[in-house]
């Protein structure tokens, strides 16, 4: 087991990466207030996981209430909030209550908020059981719920006690989302770290068969990538804006298609692309970094293609995103493999462009 | 104009407390990201005082959405907070957007956590226009909704940027919601401070005619205190507790009542006298202590008997109470006029024989 330090004064954590780490109560004992602890988990997970989880924590004296919602992306709103809530308070959970979300990013972001708003606050506790959630929701705090109008639209910066990696619930994780979880991977390396990359182009295949080692280096690398990014910036002013990459163009796109339709890595990477396109516009990517981006996206059987909506569509949906300041849209593109900006400073008609070639 | 700054470190702010600050731009223009605001308001504040306060800050060059929202207690829960949440979202409001809470506890608690929720947190500026808001909500940043089973129980810590007390709003308050105002600046005098609850007794009838000087000095002596407290205790821990003085009951009597038919101060009263009689079962307050704060109520118009709901609703009405800790509940009790403690150290008998005689 590896176990990465987040470090943000009052509200550090530990982030413990491994395999059997469901069946070590004493990973997550430390942490509570009392024996008491409600696990969220949504009905896909809690067959494969609950009871691993569960069990150990029971035998060691801990009561568990187990919150077992729907599973999905289209879940992720206030009516299923309000399924946690409900289930709290029918079971009298007190501010000493922990609350612990076993699945993936979800279940992470629903139990997140519920956790950080639930009487003002309540102790939380993150078991992210895909690539997805444990490379990124683990570490950043964020969670949250969609609305209507918009995806992420409702949520809080919320920091869990300690977040357990357990690589072993990968092993049930769809080729799909296995992929998507990848995409968070590959945007490490583009972002801030070349030689981070440059591992993925040798080690892709090490990863899509689930390889240990590799696996716990490619989630603890990128643990630790979004973690300094983090720690500079807890509340999303400046560099953590960065993490962002491709996500402006990919809430568009899930949002367009239906939530849950794309996957959210899948938007990731079809948006990554784009930026990637204006970046290369700009002057800012050559022709070779393009090639290598598509050629990483494809061997983690990612989509680089987006979905022709149609110029337009694009800018409308990107213009409800959060990261609009002034009514100008701030996008992250790159200036090299392992070097990206925010920038709202290009020329709009390269930005056209790109969105017309897409598809 | 006194102003008294509450001091939480990166998340200090100022409190302004006059008259005519509506029309006084000049007192929120340096908080503002950029020229945008939304005004959260309702039905009945809007005619009174939203274009006071929005027409100085659109001559001055910002942009104000009005949000106007049903007014009572009744409406502060997760529909109410979608409608503002809505409008935000359809006028595209974005994190450097700042949202103003117009009106009494209610808005204020309302609009503060879809501040504090909304793109996962905006700028938020308080001005309040109750005296209940101006004492109690305006200083500890709690913020939040109703859930169908517990008053308060969904919501977040979220400090404002600034808070305006115009004391002009007052003159339109109705009497029985000056009289709860005044249940929490007795409070203050009751849990800490007996010079406050002396002066108190020689200048209640120049609060209840709304003279300025005395007006004036009772929030910001009321906000001082709560401000010391606060900065001591940021997230209710400690000594924060005692600001609860009479709540565990007084919450207890609102949510059995129906919420809204009993005004909050009111129940806070009759609580605050269950707890006063809980304390003299104890030996901790005397029979003059007791009669000097049944005089206090009486002269503010304020109930001091609490309503007959029978002891086992009671004792299950306060089960759900968040101040509880391992099942037991723990309570803020008196040991003199301006001494308080938390204590869950008390004969359950002597709690039952306090609910018993109630009504």
């Amino acid at each position: 087991m590896q176990t990465l330090h987040v470090d943000l004064g009052e509200r550090s954590y530990p982030i413990h990466i491994g395999r059997g780490l469901l069946n070590q109560p004493e990973l997550i004992l430390p942490h509570l207030k009392r024996k008491q602890v409600a696990i969220v988990t949504n009905t896909t997970v809690a067959p494969l996981y609950l009871e691993k989880l569960a069990q150990p924590l029971r035998d060691a004296g801990v009561k568990v209430i187990p919150i077992i919602l729907p599973d999905g992306e289209a879940y992720k709103n206030s009516a299923t909030l309000n399924l946690i809530y409900d289930a709290l308070l029918e079971n009298r959970c007190e501010r000493s209550t922990t609350v612990i979300a076993l699945g993936g990013g979800v279940i992470g972001d629903l139990t997140g908020y519920a956790a950080a708003t639930y009487l003002r606050g309540v102790p939380f506790i993150q078991v992210p059981t895909t690539l997805l959630s444990q490379v990124d929701s683990s570490v950043g705090g964020k969670t949250g719920i969609n609305h209507p109008l918009g995806k992420n639209m409702i949520g809080a910066f919320y920091q869990p006690q300690v977040v357990l990696a357990d690589i072993d619930t990968l092993s049930t994780l769809p080729e799909r989302e296995l992929s998507a979880g990848l995409a968070e991977v590959i945007k490490y390396g583009l972002i801030r770290d070349e030689p981070f990359f440059a591992w993925q182009e040798s080690n892709m295949q090490k990863l899509l068969a689930l390889d240990t080692e590799a696996m716990s280096y490619a989630i603890y690398r990128s643990c630790e990538n979004k973690a300094e990014v983090v720690a500079a910036d807890e509340r999303e002013s400046g560099e953590r804006a960065l993490l962002n990459l491709g996500h402006t163009f990919g809430h568009a796109i899930e949002n367009a298609m239906g939530y849950g339709v794309w996957l959210h890595g899948e938007a990731v990477a079809a948006g990554t692309m784009l930026a990637a396109d204006l970046s290369r516009r700009l002057g800012w990517l050559s022709d070779d970094d393009i090639k290598r981006i598509v050629a990483i996206f494809t061997e983690a059987r990612l989509p680089v293609h987006a979905p022709a909506l149609g110029v337009e569509r694009y800018l409308d949906l990107m213009g409800l995103d959060k990261k609009v300041v002034d009514g100008q849209i701030r996008l992250v593109l790159q200036q090299g493999i392992g070097k990206s900006l925010v920038s709202s400073e290009y020329d709009a008609q390269l930005l056209r462009e790109t969105l017309a070639i897409a598809a």
